[in-house]
């Protein structure tokens, strides 16, 4: 079993931040969350609504099906293809 | 503005729920929601978790970011492509 959507998610968050050189902070400041919320998104602990997965996808100048697309891959990268 | 991801959502469900031939209460049955949720998710009111869209995807044989994919290209299907 790959870990569930939301670890997988936090992962890519985490990555996809981290690669345009944001702190949590700056992020969270951007997209106009609290700074602790970002933390918990990215240790896969929150069941996150739709309406923040467009904001954190905002954030990181991707489509909310690109994030989740993104997450999805996460630890999938070497599964075949349908 | 186009309508809200939720909304846009709701409409790729039902369209979706249709084309396999499902009833809500048999779409309901399947994902094991109650039958009013369904209706609920396709007007767009419910502001869906990442694990109700796990499940609702999987009920429609899509992957998450497939599912979320189908809602932003329900009123999108005209736009240009980035």
């Amino acid at each position: 079993m790959p870990p569930s959507l939301r670890v997988r998610l936090g992962r890519a968050v985490r990555r996809l931040r981290r690669a345009l050189g944001h702190s949590q902070e700056a992020f969270a400041d951007a997209i106009r969350v609290h700074r602790t919320y970002i933390g918990s998104v990215e240790r896969g602990e929150v069941n996150l609504s739709l309406d923040n997965l467009e904001r954190l996808a905002a954030g990181l100048s991707l489509a909310p099906w690109e994030l989740l697309r993104e997450a999805e891959h996460e630890t999938d990268a070497t599964a075949p293809q349908p």
